[in-house]
Order: C-alpha cells, then sequence, then structure tokens
C-alpha cells in the first residue's frame, strides 16, 4: 500500500495562523464569489459564469460571456464551498450549492456532454478542438468539484452528473485519440476514480496521459483552422508544442517548459497515477521535474513561471523579480503536485515545499481581508514601471478586485479551505505528519492532536487521542535548528530519514510528543547561475519569507543594502498590519539621489533602519515599491 | 552671428583611431551597403531599394519591396557616399552616385512628388496618411542627401530634384495643415535652406515644428482608416500621441518620450531652427530636453531608448542593461542632436556627448570590419534568454549582416563619414575645437592643424598654419585632469568657460599649443534612482565605456564582482582584438555554481583576473554574454 491521505473529513484544523484564515474563505471568499459569478459585485469585472449556466439550461436569454472556460470558475467554486461546508456547516450556503448542482444538472446533454459554451453558442463544434477549448479542462475541474463535495460532506448530486459526463469522456475518448489542450480532465477523472473506484476513470486518465507528446506534431494536425468562429476567444499556437508539454511523452520529459499550470497539473496528475500504479518510469519523470522546477526555476517564495509571455516556464536560473509571472494558480499547483508525490515518498522536500507555498506564493495571492487577489505574484515591484512600462505591464503593485479570467482566486480558496488534506498521512504502520499545523487527524492507527506554535514560533506538541502501536513520523522543516524531541517530558532520540523522525511505540491515549526547534532568521543566497540575485539576499524565518516595502523605509527602496555583518532582530509589525505578525528589523544603508545621473563617486550613503515584513502581507497598505532581493554588502567593517 | 560649423570640405580628418575608420567607410561599408540596396549580397536580407526605384521609373517590372520608408535607405547611402567622395575621390564611386541621382530624378512626378513606395503601388494615395507613410520622412533623407552631395563634392543633380520636391512639398503644406509622422523632413528643409538659403524651404520647417502638437489629436483626426491596404505594411496607433511627440507643443515639451529617433530628429531640427531664428523658447525646450535625456533617460555609453516597444524612452531612470534599445540610429541622432546644440552654446556637454557616442554607442553598431550592425545596443547580454525569452527576443549576442528594416546601418556610415562637420566651428573672433580628434580645418581666421593621441593618450597640439588675431577655443574633455596648456613651449593659464580654453592671440603660423592631461581610469556610479545600476559600477577611461565579455573571464559572468579598492591597470588587448585597443585588468571575484538553488551560505568566491575591453570593441568574437555594469564589493578589507 502507498502512503494514504488522510481524507478531509477526518482531519480538523485548529491553528492560530490559519484557522481564522479558513474561516475568512468560509465568510468572506466564498459569499464574495458567489455574488461575483452571479455579477451582483458593483464596479468589479464581469463574470457571468452561472448566468452562462442557467442560458445553457435554457432558462435565460442571452449571448455566453467570458473565457470558454468559464464554467471552470463555477466548478472551483463548488469544490471551495464543498470544503468551507466541511470546515463550517451552513445551511444557507448548502442549499445554494445544491441549487447551483442542480442548474449545471439541467445543462447536461442527453449524451452526458456538459459545457456552456458550446451548448450556448456553437452546439456543432463539440470536441472539434481539444487545444484551444477547454472542454475536457471543465470537465476536470467539475470533477473535482464532485469529488470534494461528496468527499466532504456527503452530497452526490453532483458527482452523478460528473459519472456520466466522464462515461460520455471515455465513450468518446477511450479508441478516438485525443490530447487534451489543458490538463486538468487527469486529475479530475482520478479523483473520480479515488471516489466511485471505477478503473474505467482511472484507465482513461492514463490514456490522456501516454497519449501525450507521442506524436509531437499532434495540435498541429488536429487543430482546425478556425471557421470564422473563435472558439470562445481564444487562441492558441498549434504549432507550439512546448507550451502544452505535447513535444516530449511524459515519461521522458527532463525539464519543465511552457505554460507552468499546464504542466504542474499534469505532473500532480502523473504522480497520483504513478502513486496508483506503481509506475516507477512515470514516477522518475515526477521526481526529475519536481528537481529541475525546485532547483533551477523557482523564486525563492516558491512562486514559478519567470514569464508573463504564454504564463511560462523559460529557462533554467531565469527569474527576474520585477517582472517574473509567478501565477497564484501555478503555486496553488505545486502544492498539489508535492501532496501527491508524498503518496509515494515521505519526503521532506514534498513537505517543505507545501509549507513554502501555503505561506508565501500562494498566500501572498490574496488581500488580508480576503477581498481582492493578485494573478501574478512579483518579488519586486517598481511603481514607476510596473502596469506602464512595456514587459512590466503585468505586474499590479496592489490586487484587482476581480480578473477577466478569474482562475486565481477560486483556486486559492478551494487550497486554504482544504488545507487539512496537507497535514496528515498514513500507510499500514505509520500515521506520517507533514506540516506543524494545529489539527487533528483520526487515522486508522488513532486519533491525534497537534497544537503548533508555526509559523512563528519552533513549538510543537502532539497528544495522542486514542491509542495504538504505530509509528509517527513527524516532518521536521528543514529551517529548524537545535531539534529536541520529548515523549511525555522525556528527551528521545529517535531514527530519522529525508526529513521525518520516526517514533514506533505502542502509544496510549494521553501520549505526549513535543517538538521544539529553534527558527533563527535566515539569509537566503540564490546559485551564482541566477543572473538576478547575484550580490542580494533574502531574508527568511521559519516558513516565512520577507520583503521590504516602501512605506517602512528611505527612498529610493531599490538602492537600500544591508551590510553581510548586520544583526537583524525579530520586531513588531509596523502600524497598518496586523498586530501578530512577526517583523525583522535590521541596520542598512541607503543611498541618497545625486544631482547627475552618472559621476564618479559612489552615490552618498545613509545608515537606516530597514523593517522586513512576511512577503504574503505585502500590498495591504499604501501603494508602493516592494522586494524581496536586498544588496548585500559583505563589507563586515563600515 | 551664431556659431557657424566648419564646412565639411574645410577640414580634413587625419587621426589614427578614426582615419582607419573612415577609410574603411569608404572602402567597405560604401561598397557593401550598395550591393545590398542591388540586392547583390547573398544570405543578407532583402533590401530592394534600387529595384523599387526603377519600378518607380518605369524601368523594371515587378512589385514594391521593403518598408514603406525603404528609399531613406538609398537617400542615407548616397548622403553616406557624398563624404565618402570628400574623403576619398573614387570615379567610379562617383560615377555610380551620378547614375543613381539620375535614376531618382527619372522617378519625379511631373509636379515634383518622389516617392517609389506611393508611385509604384498606390498614386491615388499620396499625401494621405502622414501618421504612417513617411513620404515627408523620406523626402527629408532625400534633401539631406543632395545639400550633402552639393556640400562635399559639388554635385547639384539631387539638389534640382529636391528643389523640386522641397517647391512641391511647401505648395501643398504652406497652407494645408500637416504633421509629419516621422520628424526627418525639418532637418532636410533647414539643410536644403542652408545651402540655398531660400527661405521658403526654412519657414516650411518651422510650420511643421510649430504644428506639431497644436492638437494633440491631429493624427486620430487626420488618419483614414485603412481602405484594403496597409500603406507598406506599416502599423501606429493613432490615438498614441507621445509616440511621435505630436501630444504637446515642441516649445513646452519637457521630457523625452515616445519613439526615440523621432523625438531627436525633432530636437536636432528644433537646435538648428533655434540658432537660425534666435527662438528662444524653442532653445530652452532643447536644453530642457537635452538636460532631461542626459541626466535620467540615457545610458552609460550614451544610448538612448529603454524600450524595444516603440524603440522609446520610457520613464526617468528606467535603464534596464539586459533588456534595454538603444538603436544605433538614436545614438547617432543623438550626436546630431549635440552638433546643432553647439551652433548657440559652446558648452562642453555636448561637445563630451557627440564624444561619447562616436566612440561607444554609435561606433558599437558596427562591426570591426565593417560588415555586420547593431540595430540594437544593450549594456548586458545573457546568451541564455537573448533573442529566445520574450522580453529579451530584441537582443542579439551577434552583429545580424543586414536588417529588414535597415535604418542604422546608413546613418552610421553617414555619421562616421561625415566626422569632420563635428570637430571644428567659428565665429567672428573664435575658433571653436570641440573634439580632440586629429584634423586640419580651414577657418575664416587662418588653418589649423590639430594633432592629438585620443582616445588612448591625453596629448594634443595644435599649429597654426596660417595665423591671424582670433581666439582659440579649445573644448578640454570633461574626463581630463591635471591638465596643463603650453604655447609655443610656454606654460600657460588661460580664461575657462563651460569646458573651453579661450586663448586669445595674434597667431603666427608655425605657434603651436600644446595640450596634455591625464586620463586616469574612472570608476563610474549611477544615480541611486537607477534601479539597474545600484551596487554596480562601469568602468571608462578616457572618452572610452568598458566592458567585460565573457570570453575573458570566468563562469558565470553575472556573478562578477569588483573590490572598490582594487587598483585597475592598463593592459593590452585580449587575442582576437586589434593590438592597439587599450584595455584593463584588475583583480575581482567570481562565485562558483552551488549544488543547489538557494541556500543559507553565500556562493563560494574564487579570486580572479578581469579583463575588460572597450565597449566599442564587443561581440567582434565567439558569441557569449557581455556587462558592462559590474557588481561592486565596497569591501576594502578582504
Amino acid at each position: 500500500m502507498s502512503i494514504r491521505e488522510i481524507p478531509l473529513r477526518c482531519v480538523k484544523v485548529a491553528d492560530d495562523f490559519w484557522s481564522p484564515r479558513q474561516a475568512m474563505i468560509a465568510d468572506v471568499v466564498i459569499p464574495y464569489m458567489e455574488k461575483i459569478l452571479r455579477d451582483e459585485v458593483p464596479g468589479a469585472e464581469k463574470s457571468h459564469a452561472v448566468g452562462n449556466f442557467r442560458m445553457a439550461a435554457g432558462e435565460e436569454p442571452g449571448e455566453f460571456y467570458g473565457m470558454v472556460f468559464q464554467d471552470s470558475d463555477v466548478a472551483k467554486w463548488l469544490e471551495a464551498a464543498a470544503y468551507s461546508l466541511a470546515l463550517k456547516p451552513d445551511d444557507a450556503l448548502s442549499a445554494r450549492v445544491d441549487d447551483m448542482v442542480a442548474l449545471i444538472g439541467r445543462c447536461q446533454q442527453d449524451d452526458g456532454y456538459l459545457n456552456t459554451y458550446f451548448t450556448v453558442r456553437e452546439p456543432e463544434n463539440r470536441w472539434k478542438n481539444l487545444l484551444e477549448c477547454h472542454e475536457l479542462y471543465c470537465a476536470g475541474h467539475l470533477m473535482e468539484a464532485a469529488a470534494a463535495l461528496y468527499e466532504a460532506v456527503g452530497k452526490d448530486a453532483l458527482l452523478g452528473i460528473c459519472t456520466r459526463l466522464a462515461d460520455h469522456i471515455c465513450d468518446r475518448f477511450e479508441k478516438e485519440e485525443g490530447i487534451p489542450g489543458h490538463q486538468e480532465i487527469e486529475i479530475g477523472l482520478l479523483r473520480l476514480y479515488h471516489v466511485t473506484h471505477n478503473a474505467r476513470y482511472r484507465d482513461m486518465a492514463l490514456r490522456f496521459l501516454n497519449l501525450r507528446g507521442r506524436d509531437p506534431d499532434w495540435f498541429r494536425k488536429h487543430t482546425p483552422s478556425h471557421p470564422g468562429i473563435r472558439y470562445g476567444g481564444y487562441d492558441i499556437d498549434p504549432e507550439d508544442n512546448r507550451y502544452n508539454q505535447s513535444d516530449v511523452p511524459v515519461r521522458a520529459q527532463t525539464v519543465a517548459r511552457g505554460h507552468a499550470v499546464r504542466q504542474l497539473y499534469m505532473l500532480t496528475a502523473m504522480a497520483d497515477a504513478a502513486a496508483e500504479t506503481g509506475d516507477r518510469e512515470m514516477l522518475e519523470a515526477c521526481r526529475r521535474l519536481f528537481e529541475d522546477i525546485t532547483q533551477r526555476q523557482m523564486y525563492v517564495t516558491g512562486a514559478v513561471g519567470a514569464s508573463a509571455c504564454g504564463e511560462s516556464f523559460t529557462v533554467d536560473y531565469d527569474l527576474p523579480s520585477d517582472r517574473g509571472y509567478g501565477e497564484t494558480c501555478a503555486s496553488v499547483a505545486m502544492a498539489f503536485f508535492a501532496h501527491q508525490m508524498l503518496k509515494s515518498d515521505a519526503d521532506g522536500r514534498y513537505a517543505d515545499l507545501i509549507e513554502l507555498e501555503f505561506y508565501n506564493a500562494a498566500l501572498a495571492g490574496m488581500q488580508l481581508d480576503g477581498k481582492r487577489f493578485f494573478y501574478v505574484n512579483p518579488l519586486a515591484v517598481d511603481t514607476r514601471v510596473s502596469g506602464r512600462v512595456p514587459g512590466y505591464l503585468h505586474i499590479q503593485p496592489q490586487r484587482p478586485p476581480w480578473h477577466t479570467c478569474a482562475c486565481c482566486p477560486p483556486n486559492l480558496a478551494r487550497l486554504i479551505a482544504s488545507l487539512g488534506k496537507y497535514l496528515w498521512s498514513e500507510d499500514l504502520d505509520t500515521v506520517y505528519s507533514h506540516l506543524l499545523i494545529g489539527s487533528e487527524a483520526a487515522t486508522r492507527h488513532g486519533r491525534i492532536r497537534l497544537e503548533s506554535g508555526l509559523p512563528w514560533t519552533g513549538e510543537a506538541k502532539y497528544t495522542v487521542l486514542t491509542g495504538g502501536q504505530f509509528c509517527l513520523a513527524i516532518h521536521v522543516p528543514s529551517y529548524a535548528e537545535d531539534i529536541s524531541l520529548q515523549i511525555n517530558g522525556q528527551a528521545v532520540t529517535c531514527e530519522t530519514a529525508k526529513g521525518y523522525c520516526f517514533l514506533h511505540r505502542t502509544w496510549l491515549a494521553g501520549d505526549t510528543v513535543e517538538l521544539r526547534f529553534a527558527m533563527p532568521i535566515r539569509r537566503i543566497y540564490a546559485d551564482a547561475r541566477v543572473r538576478d540575485c547575484a550580490g542580494r539576499v533574502a531574508l527568511a524565518r521559519g516558513p516565512m519569507i520577507y520583503c521590504f516595502e516602501e512605506v517602512d523605509q528611505p527612498q529610493p527602496l531599490f538602492s537600500l543594502s544591508l551590510p553581510r555583518s548586520a544583526p537583524i532582530a525579530v520586531a513588531p509589525a509596523p502600524s497598518g498590519l496586523p498586530g501578530n505578525l512577526v517583523c525583522l528589523r535590521m541596520e542598512g544603508v541607503s543611498e541618497l539621489p545625486a544631482d547627475r545621473l552618472y559621476c564618479q563617486h559612489p552615490p552618498e550613503e545613509a545608515p537606516c533602519t530597514l523593517t522586513a515584513i512576511p512577503y504574503f502581507a505585502w500590498a495591504n497598505r499604501a501603494r508602493g515599491d516592494m522586494l524581496v532581493w536586498i544588496r548585500e554588502d559583505a563589507d563586515s567593517v563600515r
């Protein structure tokens, strides 16, 4: 048996940092998004996603509006709502979810087909253009929502709709060749399989993966020239087989390239499939790409996708801070991918990565009040150029209220609402604790409660609630130092491997394990091949990456430097930010503007106090410049 | 009387650095370009510029080919050939020039109109789309060529053609409103006026300048929607009035914005017009924009235009090294502009700028052998991304043989061939020597010879060949230190102002002035507001800016740093470069690649020897990375 995720309904998150955020998802984000989907938020980008379903059900006249994949916004909202209902019962929301599912059901065609764009606008063009039309992508998201509603709160109406949809897809694509233009159906089919145990869905997912890249020209050969219509206005180059990773068979891929979310959704499905089938070659490809991404193409915050053009990976070590893309969805997908990898390998690298994404690249996508979202997550913002100068037009210094392409907000909502899924797993004799986030898990081996001081202090306490003989495998974050473990107050040493401490024991109810470690402030340096980070340092403490915002320092922000030897201290949050944020303070150096553009003396320097705040909390005060990588001056004798 | 340029025919360049380059223009570049224009170079981009004239003359069948402004390539070649004939008589070239002019004459319409695109392809659309069609731009370049042929070698055939063309333009635009979409006609008309003294041409140029920006919506109102044709494939947004500086009246402009060459051609004409008419308001606008460009928007090499998008200026202090544009034509135009400013102000800033452009940003546009040219001149090249990753697609690490849009090579050829124009000027009682470049000038006050050790040594010697009573005003470059002046071997002191030494005297034939100064290697720092240069230094010696090429240093190039205290010595040229280049050598630090993308210790460092070469000579050896601004480590105690 491979390692098994502890289902969401068996994990209750109770954490000082995350529980309020999950409550915010339930109380603010889910209702807000529903309003957006129903076009009830004045001033926000029009969505019309619910309206499209109403039209497809024949219950409303009008025109389809939005991206060809607009349906997926509703699906992701439903998935997030499912997790939210599991977190906090809400009869009114539950009824609205049921209504939404019923509406979706009324859009389903007799043969099981379900997609509002093609039902409303081009019924004659169903399944004709897999490259651009996202029918399989939308279906995959509906299947994820169906699995979530069933697993989290036992609702099975959408599951029924989606098995009919999945059967329709299998009927069509089991024999006919088809490659999804945007990977996602593979994830959806596998989740449907995990719920229904119908091997047909697993095999269909594998077939989609296996066909990909066999013929690198497949999309060129199978994409119709647009017959006067534009398939929802989407326009993708069929020659660019790297963009959607159809250039090389999936098991032979060696580097992450092309559209980041497509790449990562594919890897998520591949990792799930490899754990399910024991396909070593598939697993090796996943490991190779995990290594390539995290060791050559990932920002220090966990963000990926260096280029706005194609929302894509570019080349190794190309990680520009000020104009990278770092799509929120890609960070969410990094967590998905690493989570699936944990099914094959209890390796702390995956747990560390999930933690990095949750606290940094993903969480930064949302304003502290849950009302605004970033699509793009840069590591440096110069307000003089961002949004104004070509090359920086995609960089926004503040979160907008909604997006024309609204994939990111519901993706982040479903991630945070389903946090419980990421914390624990188990196999025949072991309970794994991957993340030190307060929670209670009902495992096959017994119930365990975890209390944790993260992200601010390195203290965690496990209490066994119902005992048994099993191994408790605790992942200690890679940044922990001076680690101590106590069982029932007695110091213990234990076997460790790949970042996990393995505690074998016959556990009795009331037994405790206390983990303590130091989390010194860290200076992080990038490989010398990362051009953009040469001579620079990023600051971290525990799972948090820090950044410098204009409002807290002297100007110009990009002239600031930090002596290598300068002490850095924990400090209270600056005004305008929640008081419980642990911030950093240090003495640095600012440079003064000169009266000439170029001169023969270095810019005049002035000592100054610098304040760094957790990266996820940036852009919650006045509009201004921001940077993560600050220049480090090696001079220790100033 | 304002300060008057000494005409080209009165100046003979005899300089160790420039004379061989001028000879190369005559011997290699002019014949090569002529072959290109005649499509006789296998493998190079097709030009068809001469073919277009043959078709317009009705002497060849076929289709117009190339940009709508393809004619200007022939005009700039003729202008360069004119200067080349002045440098070095060449009967064969002279005859071919005459043939080319005759061909052009046979294209002229009965009413004086002359433009091959509209004659061949859309005679019905003449003058209908000033925004995109460049008819006035091409006419301006023909007028410049006509003035050059007349002034340099006394040929007047093209002058006749161009006065008919200019009369045609005046007939049309003296009353009708018209704004040139790409400034250039203003320069051409003023040059025609300087040669013919026909005030109509001057007034027409002033009218074009005065109309610009009065109605910011002029182009939106006066650009026809494209009636099925594309006016040569050119497509400019009529709403973008900043792009061609039609947003604000010329005298009210305060910052350089939009297309750099358009801006600078306009300023060149404005400066000429201001000197001619004594228009103080116009002159103040020129001074303001010169200051804005050189003090907020110019690369240290003299390159301008920070964005490839629109080949444009962007915002103050936005000077990215690795993806700037720095079009060769814009650097050439910077020299034009500063040269015209010298007519109103003997201010060393203008002379220094001309020198900077000649030795650096402009000269870098040409390969050492004169056979290949850069259109774009970055200050840093990372070959892993240049030409491959979006945002860097315009950056080429090596000069291509020709360009689809071939404005730059002939522009550079005419600049270098006409170098003599930039060296001297005069007014009623003064002879000005602006640049320390070996030459002999016949002024109204007497003949003077200048011998100079620049760019490699700070020694210059003036010998009066025919005497008289006048002031010799010598510009001493701003980088000169420990300056000494001797007249006939006797040390003298003198009045100085704005970078010029004024030597009043009754000069006798045989009198000498010897100028000596030190040219220490300089470390140049940018204003703290230039984000891209924070913590970096550029090296210079005399007029030369230096750069580091991959082939001469350890890798990775972008990890290199230079301690602030490291001595820098003059060194011989590395192999593969001409032996007479003065290069720089110093001990620096390289960083070694790590085994992890991010870690908690700074990259391991290794001492290394660094070699910097003059920037103009980069990309003449193996393809590789290059950088101008190297990281400086302030640590003086390593």
